[in-house]
């Protein structure tokens, strides 16, 4: 593994060019090849000169501008360029030089090109980082400060490097409690310099950094030791959620070292390197603002620091607080008026099923722990892995070996729309009814609802419901993922048969009395919608609930929630599912909530996230990528909305055992395309701050991928 | 609401004391009553004589030490004498001023005593901050990252203030940078002083202090507003989890403005100040190493700068695989040998009813998908809130109004343990066999299973399971709280009894078959531990395991697992259950796994705790204090081991509908002890960095309650 460490400063002026030239003199006098860069100078005072004249590395400045001030101030190129300028240098030096030392520019925060601080500069490549300490008075202070900033920006801090005393007093101890703070094992000292020319003082003091070599040296050894065998490791003891460990082993694993905006940063195949990987799933399809995003890992220390955890029961804190108002108002639905928090979407769906069957028994009069109560819902839906919310979906591979699972309700089948050669197209399976329109322009005809004509879904949707309730099915929640059911197979569902649905179902009394029409409460059945993948922004909307312009009586988000971090979820209800259980009872309350039930943290995360996510772009693939994607031979139709784009292969065997998507994951592995394969669908999400530079990345290798010039 | 501001400086000799005597002397100009308070001096230049000199403010040092270094060097108080002695000035001086400024040493982190860094050591106090930033060439940097170690301490850093330009040069942007970073309304400047005597200077400039002043005047009051306001608006949004909404209303709310160690700061009845509020249900039982704890706040913040999150299927990241190999190292279990990831305790559950239902099936024959299988299980038992983990409790007040809720199962009764009148008495309900010994001088010899017989136990035990089966029940696993049943009333089982069920379900073939011993695979059925409560040194050791003196298959850790700050569970297991789901087909594997299971910050938020508590005490509540609160009247029953005690309070009306303890809960209020009602029993549970002052103090304040002298 490469030995590259990029040196900050707790502060400017602290001596990390004197720290760099004694490490260079040191090495190159014992025959190592070194070489030193600059990414940034700015003013007279070049410091790559200073280290060539001092030692025999191989010096260089990248991007240098005259006037002495914060490169802020003074540099004018972009981050991109930079990091690409220094990204190319690390590769062309790695082949000559096997110590590449990288200075930084003033403090660890001191601001750089398009504003952004050193630390965020320079966290796309995250080199191994050696801080180099304040010895003044106050330093202790600046010096753990700095580090602190380096680590909220997810660096690893190797070493801290400080001169033995300072340049005002001998001794303020500065050196000893780094030691004790730090561990001694990783702080090295230096004596400090004289005034003036360093020449002698170089070649008397270089000698002291060959420990500081030693550790350097030690570090990238069992760091490369670590990762390498940290799959083998996995393997071993891990359970892996979803898999099939007999599938599994130490070559499958990847080994994820870090992440940045759309990327992992994964060990190579060949274990010689770390290399950025565009996470295609999302991780699951929770990233919205990016990896290691460090605004929000300082909201998330923030509320720690603040809070850690703090009980919801009979008591309120500003994160929870705050973040219920701004989901209320984001999700912008009159009905929904209260807040249920929990930990993930299973948990938040399994909320939404206790608040509906019990609104429904209440409604209807019908005794409550009646368990053949179940759901309506769609085919191929999936809300989450423990068994209540198992028991909301059909029979399938998901659930058929869960001992508990209960198939409980009835599932409609439904028209899909996708693109396919260029049109958006309706397709329908055996025994649903068309509509007039089955063909579109564009993917905004497709939803532009008001003038479509429901009535032959609507027919169909009451015949299906009379029937069943005729044959003795008690039904006590519509429950639906709106536009796109993830797990299922990203299938992409007419709007406009969503809308039917939900707007039959309340046009039915399902206890077979007269219907009593009252805008405030729910009528026919409690419709949940389930916008755990949908929501928050993910399809470019804060809630799906537009585009079926039907609106919930309840609903769950979480995901991208966060902005992909931590954990959460959202239950909204509306007044008339919140007043079914108020009683004189506390037996009647929703007897639910877990532990960690509105986590400050994760709430003041969500916070974070959303205030940043509501001015986020909303549309991210190319249409014209889109286009030509689905005149592709083996491609059965494309759906691209929001942040998301699924492509259906054709394949005879479709859905979750299909196999054909697996030859396209390998291709797209070798393009450096992290996929997580589902049947014959191959999709992608990335972050709402993705650039464009970063969505023409991702689009020219799937185009490689599918040999599209 | 008081103006109390402590003032904080991004670096040491960047102005604190010039700004403050700026503030004193424009606020008395205008007839304001001002205190300024220095915690600590060191050395002969004496801050408050400056201020004194300059301004008709009262000023005050209340700790002095000749020494002129960093505190550290030179203080020999303690963190609890300093805050003490802040704390009552700040009482004191309440009286007589309307304005308080408290001045810290150095930097942001400038350490002080017992090696405190100055925003951890004044944390308890919280004061909202000033932060006085650094003007010079290095400035933007130094004074970012201070703010951020304040922030990730958890304070409110309230305004920015910044001389206009540095020492040694005209203009460095630093101002201007600041306005942009940190919000233009919230930074303030002043004009540079000149060197030596200031006293023009502050006549000249004082005045530029305004509109510091209405600013944190408009803070305070927006800042009483809207904490006075909290519990309204949380009445009217959030949907309580566990609670009767109609005994719920904004005077029932508490307002956690934010939490310390034990405590929360909470808003006084009379909404005038935020007092400190004993946590004593440890907020849901989370609370293990201090709320608002900055080493795990940071490590939060490490994990969310190096990843965010990161998918864990087929992947591996350093703090989900140095979690699990932590995990498994310190429950010491030579049968888990598997680490599942989920996200709450009641995840964790289900994750262990599928592998120990699958594994149960596979080994007997049995139709996986055969929804008759239950769970053996103790009276009482509660594992969760989603149904499966309902399911595995019989039914109860929790689970009657779950539609979807079924008994799975057979619950045994048991008898429990509990200190009365100084001695550990064993209490039998009806049907269950007595053994030799039921009364013990010290819990130690309760625990010293191997010195008791449990024939009795084990008979009965086998007799019972027997009738079970012939009556036609079917089972899949056994599944236990190990010592204490946390939700069903914090009832303490004989260990003997718990010991004896495991081993007799052990030595019982329930297909009817031979028994196959092998020590290496599960016998009878998978036995799990529910650990979520009483696992991760809840009760002093790291898994109650140990107790029990009998191995589970499958073990469910969650709660204290990341010291009280973020939902995360493990589920462990033994390769004989992880072996079951080994086949061809990917349908046959454990197809669960969250969005965020293994979620890198929760896990390495884990790691820095488990690392902490693995040297924390063991044992907290006073043996004399537990011997006494035995011999109460009202007392039925007393259990304490590790941080809980469990006080069980005569009632004929045991249970969860009890409400004989609410009076002993409005008393514990008044005392400022927060607790959580739990029918008959009024429980605690401290954190296990807790002091022996702490433990005393609140002891103290549980003898008042109960009127003990």
């Amino acid at each position: 593994m490469l030995k590259r460490f990029q040196i900050f400063g707790a502060n400017t002026d602290v001596g990390k060019t004197i720290f760099t030239t004694a490490l260079c003199k040191y090495l190159t006098g014992i025959g190592e090849r070194v070489s030193y860069l600059k990414p940034i100078q700015t003013g007279d005072d070049y410091d790559h000169k200073h280290i060539s004249r001092n030692s025999q590395a191989f010096s260089e400045n990248i991007f240098h501008y005259k006037l002495a001030a914060s490169p802020h101030l003074s540099a004018d190129i972009s981050r991109r360029e930079l990091i690409s300028g220094l990204s190319n240098k690390l590769i062309d030096h790695s082949k000559h030089f096997n110590w590449i030392f990288v200075e930084t520019a003033g403090g660890v925060l001191t601001p750089g090109p398009e504003n952004y601080l050193q630390a965020d500069l320079y966290r796309p490549l995250r080199l191994p980082s050696i801080l180099v300490a304040d010895p003044n008075l106050g330093g202790i202070s600046s010096t753990i400060s700095a580090y602190e900033s380096l680590k909220t920006r997810g660096y690893d801090v190797v070493s801290v490097l400080s001169f033995n005393r300072s340049k005002n007093a001998d001794f303020y101890g500065n050196l000893e409690f780094f030691q004790n703070h730090f561990g001694s094992n990783k702080v090295f000292s230096l004596d400090l310099p004289p005034e003036g020319e360093l020449t002698n003082y170089y070649s008397e003091v270089s000698s002291q950094m060959q420990p500081v070599i030693d550790y350097l040296e030690k570090y990238t050894k069992e760091k490369h030791e670590y990762v390498s065998n940290m799959a083998a490791e996995a393997e071993k003891i891990i359970w892996y959620p979803f898999s099939q460990h007999k599938e599994i082993n130490k070559g499958t694993i990847t080994t994820i070292d870090s992440a940045y905006g759309n990327d992992f940063y994964s060990l190579s195949k060949d274990k010689s390197e770390i290399v950025p990987q565009f996470d295609g799933s999302a991780s699951w399809w929770t990233q919205g603002l990016g990896h290691g995003n460090s605004s929000l890992a300082l909201a998330a220390a923030e509320a720690g620091g603040r809070y850690g955890h703090v009980i919801l029961a009979n008591t309120i804190h500003e994160p929870a607080l705050e973040l219920a108002k701004k989901v209320l108002k984001y999700t912008n639905n009159p009905r929904l008026s209260r807040v249920f928090y929990s930990d993930n979407g299973s948990t938040g769906i399994e909320v939404a099923i206790k608040m509906a069957l019990k609104s429904t028994c209440v409604r209807y009069g019908w005794d409550v722990s009646d368990g053949s109560i179940g759901v309506l819902g769609l085919k191929g839906s999936y809300h989450g892995d423990t068994i209540g919310a198992m028991d909301c979906s059909e029979p399938s591979v998901f659930n058929k070996q869960i001992t508990w699972y209960k198939n409980r309700g009835f599932w409609f089948d439904y028209p899909t729309v996708t693109m396919k050669k260029g049109r958006w197209v309706l397709d329908f399976p055996d025994g649903i009814p068309k509509v007039s329109k089955t063909e579109f322009d564009t993917i905004e005809d497709v939803f532009e609802l008001d003038s479509r004509d429901p009535t032959p879904y609507k027919k169909f949707v009451k015949r299906e419901i009379n029937r069943l309730t005729s044959e003795g099915y008690k039904f006590g929640a519509l429950m639906l993922e709106p536009v796109l059911l993830g797990a299922g197979g990203m299938k992409s569902v007419d709007p406009l048969f969503q809308h039917a649905l939900v707007e039959s179902v309340r046009e039915i009394q399902f206890d077979g009395s007269e219907r009593t029409v009252d805008v405030n409460t729910w009528s026919g059945l409690p419709v949940i919608y389930d916008e755990v993948f949908t929501g928050m922004y993910r399809l470019g909307k804060p809630s799906s609930t537009s585009f079926i312009k039907s609106l919930p009586d309840i609903s769950v988000h979480a995901k991208v929630l966060t902005g992909g971090t931590l954990p959460l979820c959202i239950t909204t209800a509306s007044d008339s599912i919140f007043n079914s259980f108020l009683s004189d009872g506390k037996a009647d309350a929703l007897l639910h909530g877990h532990s960690y039930t509105a986590n400050p943290i994760a709430c003041n995360v969500a916070l974070a996230s959303l205030e940043i996510l509501k001015d986020c772009r909303t549309t991210f693939w190319g249409e014209d990528f889109v286009n030509e994607l689905s005149y592709h031979p083996s491609v059965d139709g494309v759906f691209a909305l929001g942040t998301v784009l699924a492509i259906h292969l054709k394949d005879s065997n479709s859905g979750y055992q299909s196999t054909i998507g697996s030859e396209f994951h390998k291709t797209l592995r070798s393009l450096n395309i992290h996929t997580r394969p589902l049947g014959n669908v191959v999709y992608f999400m990335c972050g709402h701050n993705s650039s464009n530079d970063d969505i023409n990345s991702i689009q020219d290798r799937i185009k490689t991928a599918f040999n599209i010039q």
